[in-house]
C-alpha cells in the first residue's frame, strides 16, 4: 500500500507530477521491491482524492522511463532495479493516453492510427511496421566507428543542402540495380524523414495549390500538407490506385500516391493506368509524388518500374526512405526531383541546411555501397516472407477458419484479414484490446469512413515473432467468437 | 592536353558524366599528374564543342570529390594521388560557383553571405562560425559505440514527436546550471536543426501572421519564414537591439530575436529594453522567438537572464542548437515552449516523427549527463579566448594599427573590424579574395543596407589557428594598403 501526501496548493508542482516524483522515489530507494503489483488507477485515484487521469499519466511517465511495467488485463508492476536504464522514454504517451477523454483535436483523435508510439499495455501490436527488428547493430556500429575515426575532416565539413554526395551516389547504385532507375546524384535530396521532405516540396511546389491524397491511406498526408498551408483532398481510390475520373472531377495540382504497393491495401497501380497518370499530370501540368515507401518488402510479385521511370515530361518526384527498411529512429528519407524541379531547388533552396547529421549519412553511404544494405533487405524480407507465411498458414488452418478470410492483394508486411462476423469493428477491435492485442480496422485509413468495407483489419504483422503466432491465432479466434 | 571522345547519343550518360569520369580515370591511373592544370573552363568547351556549364559541373563534381583542386584567379589543378580519399563532398557548389553568371534568385544572389559551403580555394575563411575544430571524437565515438552496443532496444523505440526525454532531462539540467532557467523536460522540443524548428514554429503559431527579424542579422531567418507562407519584415536595431518604437510602428505577432548576443554586432539587450519588449509582448499578444543561438561562445560579460526566464505571461519561446557548440554537422537543436503553446503542440503536432536519430539523441543525452558538454564548452571557450586575444593583440600592434579599429560589443566567435579607408567594401572583399582571405563586410547582414554603416568587416575567426595570425594579419593590412 503506497501512503502518499500530496499537495494540492496551487503553484506546488502539478500533482501527477508529484505522484510521479513519489513513487519513483519510492522504487529507487527500494521501498517497494520488484515485481510488486502498484495499486490500480481507480483505486489510487479513489484514495489520493485525485483523478483517475492523473494518475494515469504518473504512471504512464513512470512506465515511459522504465520505472515500472504493465502486463495486460492484470495491472502495473515494479520492474527490477537493475533493469532501469536511463531510457529512452516517451512522455507524450501522457498525452496521447488512451484513457484521456475524447478529445478536441483530430490529431489526437487519429492518433491512435497514425503512428501509435509505444503502445504499451499491448503485448502483441499489429497497428503498426517497421523492419526494426533486424536492425544491423554490429555492422552498423563498425561503420560508423571506422567514420568516425578515419574521416573526421569529412565529417566536419558542412553538406550541402541537398546532403552529402557519397550518399547521393550510392543511393542513385541501389536505385540501378534495385529498381533500375536511372537517375543523377544532383536529383537526389536527402533529408530527415519523409515528413520533412513533404514540407520541403511544399516550399518548392507551392502552397497555394491542391494537393490531393489516396483515400484510404496514410491520413498523416492530409495533416502535413494542411499543416504546411496547402490545400489537400482524399480521392478515392478503385482496385488500380486512383482513379482518372476522380481526378478529372477537381482541379488538383499536385498528386500524392503510392502506386507500387499501395498502404494499406497492398494495391499496385498497372501499367496502363500509370500511362493515364502521367498524361494527366502532363496534360494538366501537375506534379506527382510518387512516394515508393515499402517496396522493398513486397514479398511476392515482380517489382514494377516506377512511374518516375515512365516519366518523360519532368512531372514526378520519386520519395523513399530508410527508416522503414532499417529503423524508423534513423530519419534519413530522400526524393528524386526531375531535372526543371533540380534547378528550382537549386535557386530557391539550396541555402538551407541539409537536416540529416553527417555522421549518420556518411555511415549509410558506406553501408549501402559495401552492400551491406542489399544484403540486409534480402534477410529481413526472406524471414517476414517466413513469417508471413507461418502466420498465413496458421490462420487458414485453424479449426474455425471458415469465419475469416484473407484478402489477396497486400503482399508486404500486411495483409487485409476479412471477418465474417456481426459484430462492430469497434466492438471486435476492443476485445482484441481486452486480450492485450492491438489490430485495427481498415476504416481507420478512411477519410470518408462511408466507404470503409466492414469487418477488414489490417494485419500488421512485422513486429511479432514465430513464437508469437499461436496464442495470436487463438487469441483472434477467441474474439471473433465473442 | 585532354583527348576525350564524348558520345552524344541520346540515352548515353550525361555529357557532364562522362567528362567526369574520363578525366577521374586519367587522374585515378595516373595519366595526368599531380599538380597538372586543367584547361580552362572555357577552352575546354571549346575544344569539345559542349557547353561551359557542362565542364563546369564535370569540375565541380571533381573538385567536390577531392580529385582536383583550384587555386584563386588561377584555375584547377589536378590533386596528388595520396590525398585522394572518398571525401563527403559538395556538388551544390556547381550551383553556387562564382564565375556562374548574376543569378535570377535571391537566393543565389545572397547565398555568398548566408552559410558559405565548401569555400574552397579560401585558405583562410572568416565568413562563418563554427567551434568544429574541437569536436570530441573520441567521447563522441566512445558513448556512441557504448550505446549501440547496450541500448539496442532503446535505440529502436520511436521517439516522441518532441524528441528523447532522457535528452530533454539532461537539456533542462544544462539550462539550469549554465543559464539559471527553470524548466520541464516536457516543455523541451528537440528537431534536426533550428531551421526545421522554425518551420514547425510557423506550424504552431499560424502562418498568415507578421513575423519580424533584426537588421542586421541573419538574413536567412527572412527566406526562411516567407518561404514557409508567413510574412516577414526586417526591423532595424538600435544599440539596445530591436526598438519598442519600430514594434510599434507596425502589427507584428511574432518577433525573432538574439537579445542575448545579436549576430554580427554582439549586441546585448539591456534589461530594461527586455521588460518593454516582454511587456510589448503580453498587450499586443504577440510571441518574441528568443534565440539564444552562441551564447555558449560569449567570451567576456557576465551571462545575461534569458527573457524566457523573465517571462510571466507565457509569450517567449526559447531556441538553442548544439549544431552551433559541437559542429554543423550534427543537425540537434531545441526549443522550450511556454505552457500554453505545449499545449496546442501536444494536441496538434504530436502526430509528427521527431527529425533527430534516436542514436544522436541518446549519444547527446548521455554527453551532457556525464559532464562531457559543459567541459568541452569550457575548453573550447578557453581555446576561443585565448586566439581571439592573439588575434586582437597582432591586429592593434601592428605598424599600421591606425588604420584599423575594433569595435567594441561583439564578445563571441566574431568581432566587427572597421577600416580607415576610401575603398569600397566590395573593393576590399575582392583584394582579401585575392589573397585567399574570405572576410564580408556587415553590409552583407543588412537587409536595408542604406542602413549599414561603411568599412565595418565582420571577423568570424573560429575556423583560423593561431599559425595562421601573422599570415592573416599581413594580407589584410597588405589589402588596405591597395
Amino acid at each position: 500500500m503506497l501512503t502518499i501526501a500530496l499537495n494540492k496548493t496551487a503553484g506546488k508542482d502539478p500533482l501527477y507530477e508529484q505522484l510521479y516524483q513519489h513513487i519513483k522515489n519510492s522504487i529507487t530507494k527500494g521501498e517497494i521491491s520488484a515485481h510488486t503489483k502498484l495499486p490500480s488507477k481507480r483505486a489510487l485515484a479513489a484514495q489520493l482524492g485525485i483523478s483517475i487521469i492523473t494518475v494515469a499519466n504518473s504512471y504512464g511517465q513512470l512506465q515511459a522511463e522504465g520505472y515500472i511495467y504493465s502486463k495486460p488485463r492484470s495491472g502495473f508492476y515494479v520492474s527490477p532495479l537493475d533493469s532501469l536504464i536511463n531510457t529512452a522514454s516517451n512522455i507524450s504517451n501522457i498525452h496521447n493516453n488512451p484513457e484521456k477523454p475524447a478529445s478536441t483535436s483530430r490529431r489526437l483523435a487519429s492518433s491512435a492510427y497514425i503512428s501509435p508510439m509505444h503502445p504499451k499495455g499491448f503485448s502483441l501490436d499489429l497497428s503498426s511496421n517497421s523492419a526494426s527488428q533486424y536492425f544491423p547493430f554490429q555492422t552498423w556500429s563498425r561503420l560508423l566507428r571506422q567514420a568516425l575515426s578515419q574521416h573526421q575532416p569529412e565529417l566536419l565539413q558542412r553538406s550541402p543542402a541537398a546532403g552529402l554526395l557519397s550518399l547521393r551516389q550510392t543511393i542513385c547504385q541501389h536505385l540501378k540495380s534495385f529498381r533500375g532507375m536511372e537517375v543523377n546524384p544532383e536529383q537526389v535530396i536527402i533529408g530527415a524523414g519523409t515528413e520533412y521532405l513533404y514540407d520541403l516540396l511544399i516550399k518548392l511546389l507551392g502552397r497555394n495549390l491542391n494537393y490531393c491524397v489516396e483515400d484510404p491511406g496514410y491520413k498523416k498526408l492530409l495533416y502535413i500538407y494542411e499543416d504546411a498551408g496547402a490545400y489537400c483532398s482524399a480521392l478515392p481510390i478503385d482496385e488500380q490506385g486512383i482513379s482518372l475520373q476522380e481526378l478529372n472531377n477537381g482541379h488538383y495540382n499536385v498528386l500524392h500516391i503510392s502506386p507500387s504497393h499501395h498502404f494499406p491495401t497492398g494495391i499496385v497501380t498497372p501499367v496502363a493506368r500509370r500511362y493515364e497518370l502521367l498524361a494527366w499530370a502532363e496534360h494538366s501540368q501537375s506534379y506527382i509524388i510518387e512516394d515508393d515507401y515499402d517496396t522493398e518488402f513486397r514479398l511476392t510479385g515482380k517489382p514494377i518500374s516506377s512511374l518516375f521511370s515512365m516519366d518523360k515530361s519532368s512531372r514526378v518526384i520519386y520519395l523513399n526512405t530508410f527508416s522503414q527498411s532499417l529503423t524508423p529512429t534513423i530519419r534519413i528519407s530522400y526524393m528524386i526531383l526531375p531535372l526543371l524541379l533540380l534547378e528550382k531547388f537549386n535557386h530557391q533552396l539550396s541555402y538551407l541546411s541539409c537536416s540529416v547529421s553527417n555522421f549518420e549519412q556518411y555511415t549509410l553511404a558506406q553501408f549501402i555501397s559495401q552492400g551491406y544494405f542489399e544484403r540486409h533487405i534480402n534477410r529481413t524480407r526472406n524471414s517476414y516472407k517466413k513469417l508471413r507465411q507461418q502466420l498465413l498458414r496458421a490462420l487458414t488452418r485453424h479449426p474455425q477458419h471458415s469465419l475469416i478470410q484473407i484478402l489477396p492483394q497486400a503482399s508486404g508486411l500486411y495483409f487485409l484479414l476479412r471477418i465474417h462476423t456481426t459484430a462492430s469493428d469497434d466492438k471486435l477491435e476492443k476485445t482484441f484490446a481486452s486480450k492485450g492485442i492491438r489490430i485495427q480496422s481498415l476504416r481507420h485509413y478512411f477519410v470518408n469512413t462511408a466507404l470503409a468495407p466492414d469487418h477488414t483489419f489490417v494485419m500488421n504483422y512485422s513486429s511479432i515473432t514465430q513464437e508469437d503466432i499461436p496464442l495470436l491465432v487463438n487469441f483472434l479466434f477467441d474474439s471473433i467468437g465473442y
